[in-house]
């Protein structure tokens, strides 16, 4: 079974960064993510540079990784004028961002939740007439770091307001890392049941360690396609303790060992993980950047020798 | 449904700390652990105080925990003269760690398997007569750091061969932290069909991010009984970039949020928990101890305030 894998380092990964990172380091993440097999990015996001000054390069970005072949591009567009930047470049499809409780599209997005999805409809409609495709994206779709767990029925009536908008395919994120298996389960179920046709992409954070588990219980309920970032990199910038997001490097060998397939190459993207940690300067949370895969070997001689 | 989990951070955890730990401080740890609620411990190890300094101190700690009640303490007996020593303490169940594989066996007790199983036998004919229950635990059950993937074959041969000699009780510990959860359903189911009498506890390692969709994946195939460390402390000394036990910390904040029943007291593993951090001197990778658990909260003014 095919597995596909959004790779948001780019975007959600860099974008907690404290320093800001080169362009060309970025156009370099992206193709050496490409050379690992990705398909798929959150590439950046036409933020105000004001809001998010580790963005501010996004045409950047785009212009130095445009000639890619058979790859799709998604960047952030949280408003009519980001739109219009976006439709200056190479960038496929438009993700509007939105929150599943009011207190983080407060801090967020400084606006109800009601005003997020009425705000979409410009630019769900340049994104119609610039032939994109529009994705939304709904954080705290689980948990949120000022109102608790996000009530099930809460999240299903963001979503359908966003199917009633004409959107056929939804990101929910657990940005704060707090979903579990039963709430994944629950959540997916219903949101199918209710909307047959919308296409859902489950976005993960490790930071309580169940993401592994959500994967595996995501897939059960029908789940194809998952977001992750080379390295873990990432965070929620309102949550205390908050890790990355799941990391790549992660996620693909825990779906090789399951018999999944990703068309990921693991031994690049380890490779590609371990120059973004040189690249960065500092240490990353992908487990499988310390620890060898499943399987490896080591001589028993030097063990023993090691031990005394 | 009730989990019962074994407390192995005084034997498996500690064991792995350079520095040497005050026999005062191991006493306290296991206290603040009967404190949150732990009634099982694996406490101690009597080897030999030259091949593991660190626990050269088991009768001083068993010593100072013997009066409490209702709990029921394990140590690891790796000979008939650790079986003398065991016996003259209050350990009630003497454990008998072996290996499922010829390497791992060569490098942590220097014998084959065979002479693994075969060396038990003194030992258990004495637990037998001094009253006391004999659990065996097999290391590598699921990987081995020398031979890759464990055969699920071998692991049931090596299980086979302690339930001829009377064990009716093995630990299946995931020493390097590889265990899959397709791999713990095969191996549960196989050795369930088997020994249908046997109990089964899991040991398992977070090193790759899976300890958690193990314990589900476990739980799933009827597995009630699992071990892990507080802090999650320890590691396997040939395993590189191995992590410690999946944190007791974690694993109950996962299971509570599952529905499933401890009997352990979170926010008192927690406060245990940092206590034990202060104590060792260096950071714990459990989870919980950075991150706040699922449903915290906190006050949206600050955090606007916070991101400007």
């Amino acid at each position: 079974m095919k597995i596909e894998i959004t790779e948001v380092g780019p975007r959600d990964g860099l974008q907690s960064e404290k320093v800001l990172v080169p362009v060309a380091n970025k156009i370099e993440l992206i193709q050496r993510a490409i050379d690992a097999g990705v398909k798929r990015f959150e590439a950046t996001s036409f933020v105000s540079p004001r809001a998010i000054p580790q963005l501010a390069d996004a045409e950047d970005v785009m212009a130095g990784v445009s000639d890619a072949q058979d790859v799709i591009f998604q960047a952030l567009v949280p408003n009519l004028r980001g739109a219009e930047r976006a439709a200056r470049t190479g960038v496929h499809e438009w993700v509007w961002f939105l929150s599943a409780t009011q207190s983080h599209s407060r801090a967020n997005s400084n606006c109800s939740v009601e005003d997020a999805i009425a705000r979409c409809e410009p630019v769900r409609d340049l994104a119609r007439a610039e032939g994109k495709r529009a994705v939304a994206a709904i954080a705290a779709a689980f948990g949120c770091p000022f109102e608790g767990v996000t009530p099930t029925a809460q999240l299903l009536k963001v979503a359908g307001a966003l199917v009633d908008m004409g959107f056929d395919e939804i990101k929910l994120g657990d940005t704060i890392g707090t979903a579990t298996p039963s709430q994944i389960r629950r959540t997916v179920t219903q949101l199918k049941a209710a909307h047959p046709d919308l296409k859902l992409i489950l976005h993960l954070h490790d930071t309580r360690g169940m993401s592994l588990a959500n994967v595996m219980t995501g897939i059960s309920v029908g789940i194809t396609r998952f977001e992750s970032s080379l390295g873990g990199i990432g965070g929620c910038p309102f949550a205390p303790g908050a890790t990355g997001n799941v990391a790549t490097e992660d996620l693909v060998h825990f779906l090789h060992a399951e018999n999944y397939e990703t068309g990921l190459d693991f031994d690049k993207l380890i490779t590609h993980g371990r120059w973004l940690a040189e690249t960065l300067g500092h240490p990353l949370p992908a487990r499988l950047l310390s620890a060898p895969p499943i399987g490896a070997t080591q001589p028993l001689d030097s063990a023993i020798r090691a031990v005394g």
